[in-house]
C-alpha cells in the first residue's frame, strides 16, 4: 500500500506520541481517529482538532474502517491487543506501532498475525520530559530519527509505505535497521544514556546543587525525569543488549578513573582527544 | 575596595573567560586592559573595544596602574605568575582568579603574597564547548553561577568586592563555599560529569550514531568535545575528591546495573522514582 488521502488511519493509544501522531496527521490532511481506553485523551483529541472520530472501548465496526493502524501502546499490552482484536481489522491493512524496542514486539506480532495483514515496526526517536496527551506537539518530531525495523516478513511495499509514514510525519532522518541492531543501538544510545542520568541524579545527597552547577550536570540529568513504569519495562525487556551497553561504559569510566588515580596525564589527554574527534564526528552525522 | 568606576582592572590571560569579562566590563564602564603572552589575543580585544589596553609582555610600569586584577589562567600558572610579578602591584590592589579549583590556588597563592596585597578566588561557572578569545562572550555569565570562595585569610571588603564583581558581570546567582567545600562540589557536578560524557563518546566504536540517536546521547556527550590540557590538570589537581565522586556515581551505577541483571523491576522503579524527584529539586532551586 501506499499512503494516499483516502488513507484512513487508526491511532491506538493516544498518548504523548500517539497524539502527537494525531495532530500531525491530520494536519497533512489524512483523516485520523483514535481509540484509548482513556475517553477523556479522545475527547482531548477531537476538542483540538487532531482526531476526526475516537472510541473509548472496543467497536469492532469501528475499528474495521482503516487501512493503517498505529499502535502507540507499551510493549506488553501490544501483543494482547492483537490476539484479541485482529478479528475486526480490515482485510490488507497495514500495522505499525512506536515502540522503543523491537525484538519484543515484532516477531511476536507477525507471528500471530492474520496472514491478510502486515505488521512492520517502527521507532519514532522523539519524546519529551512529560508524558500525556497534554505535551503531544506534532514538532518533537521535525528532524528527529525515524527507523524502520523490517523482518524477512515483510513486503518492500510495506517498508516503503512506513518510511513514507515517517516522512509524512515530519521526520528528519529516516532509516532501516534489523530489529537485533536496533535494539543494540538503542541500549546504546538511549538506555545506558538514562541509566547514567538516574545514577548520577541518586548517587548523593543534593543540596543546593542548583546554585553551584554549571551547564554540564543539567545537561547530564535533564533525562533523570524519567516514567518509571515504563522504563523499568524497556530495561527488562531489553536486558541482554543493555547489560553489555552498560559494562562497555563501566569498563571505560573505571579505565579512566585508574588513569587519574595514577595521576597518568598522558593517557587522560589521549581519551579526552578520542572523545573530541568522536564527538565531533557526531556533529557531522547529524548534520549530514 | 568597592568597585568604583574609576576602578582600573587588569585581567591576566585574555582567552575565552578572561575576554569575557573584559567585554563585560567595558560594556559596563570600567577602564579595562589585558595582558596575555599572545599578542593576538590582546590585538583582537582591542579591535573589538573590550580591552583599553594591553601588553604582551611583562611591563612593571603597566601593570602597577590597576586596583583589580583578575587572573584568568592555567591554575599552575598563576601561582609563577605571582611570585615573579607581585613586585609591580600597586598596594592594596585587590586580586581574584577564575580558576576551576580552588584550593590548589587560594592558599598557595595567599601563602605567597605581600601583605598590602590581597587574593580572595572566585568560580565563574560558565564556559563554551569552544576556547579562546574568538568564542569570548559577555553573555555566556547571564543567569549562570559565581561562587567565591574566602578563607579566614579574607576580609569581609574583599568578599562583597567580588560578590560585586559578579554581579556586574551579570551572574544570576552568585554565592561563598570554602574552597574545600566548592572542590568537592565540582568533583561532583562538573568533574565527574565530564568524566561521564568522555567514557561514554569513546567506550565503543561508534557508526552512524548519529542516525539513531534521540536528545539523551547527544545531552550527555555535548561536553566530551574537552580541552585535554585543561581539564587533565583539573582532574590531577583535585584526584582525591574526584576519585570519591567517581566511586559514589560507579556504586550507583552498579546497583542499578544489578536490578536489571536480576529483573528487579521494584528497585529499578523506586530509583527512577527518586531520580525524578531529585531531578524536580533541581529544577526548583534553578527557579528559585
Amino acid at each position: 500500500m501506499k499512503l494516499e488521502k483516502n488513507t484512513k488511519i487508526l491511532i491506538v493509544g493516544v498518548g504523548l506520541i500517539g497524539a502527537s501522531y494525531a495532530q500531525a496527521l491530520t494536519e497533512k490532511g489524512f483523516e485520523v481517529c483514535g481509540l484509548d481506553p482513556n475517553a477523556e485523551n479522545i475527547d482531548y483529541c477531537i476538542q483540538n482538532s487532531w482526531l476526526a472520530d475516537g472510541r473509548s472501548s472496543i467497536d469492532g465496526d469501528f475499528i474495521s474502517q482503516f487501512d493503517l493502524i498505529v499502535f502507540a501502546l507499551y510493549p506488553h499490552t501490544l501483543l494482547e491487543w492483537i490476539k484479541e482484536n485482529q478479528k475486526y481489522i480490515k482485510s490488507g491493512a497495514l500495522l505499525t506501532d512506536t515502540t522503543g524496542l523491537k525484538r519484543c514486539v515484532v516477531y511476536d506480532m507477525q507471528e500471530v498475525l492474520r496472514e491478510d495483514l502486515e505488521f512492520i515496526g517502527a521507532h519514532p526517536m522523539a519524546g519529551r520530559e512529560s508524558s500525556g496527551v497534554k505535551f503531544a506537539d506534532k514538532n518533537i518530531f521535525k528532524g528527529a530519527n525515524y527507523i524502520v525495523t523490517p523482518t524477512p516478513a515483510n513486503t518492500q511495499e510495506a517498508i516503503e509505505a512506513c518510511k513514507q509514514l515517517g516522512s509524512i510525519l515530519g521526520f528528519g532522518n529516516i532509516t532501516t535497521l534489523t530489529p537485533e541492531k536496533h535494539d543494540q543501538m538503542i541500549a546504546f544510545l538511549s538506555q545506558l544514556t538514562h541509566c547514567i542520568a538516574v545514577s548520577l541524579m541518586t548517587c548523593r545527597d543534593n543540596e543546593n546543587l542548583a546554585s553551584f552547577s554549571g551547564d554540564s550536570f543539567r545537561d547530564l540529568t535533564r533525562i533523570a525525569k524519567i516514567n518509571e513504569k515504563m522504563w523499568s519495562e524497556l530495561f527488562t525487556l531489553n536486558r541482554d543488549r543493555l547489560l553489555e551497553q552498560m559494562d562497555l561504559f563501566i569498563n571505560q569510566f573505571n579505565k579512566l578513573r585508574r588513569y587519574i588515580a595514577e595521576g597518568d596525564r598522558e593517557s587522560m589527554e589521549k581519551m579526552m582527544i578520542e572523545s573530541t574527534h568522536q564527538r565531533k564526528i557526531f556533529d557531522l552525522g547529524k548534520d549530514a
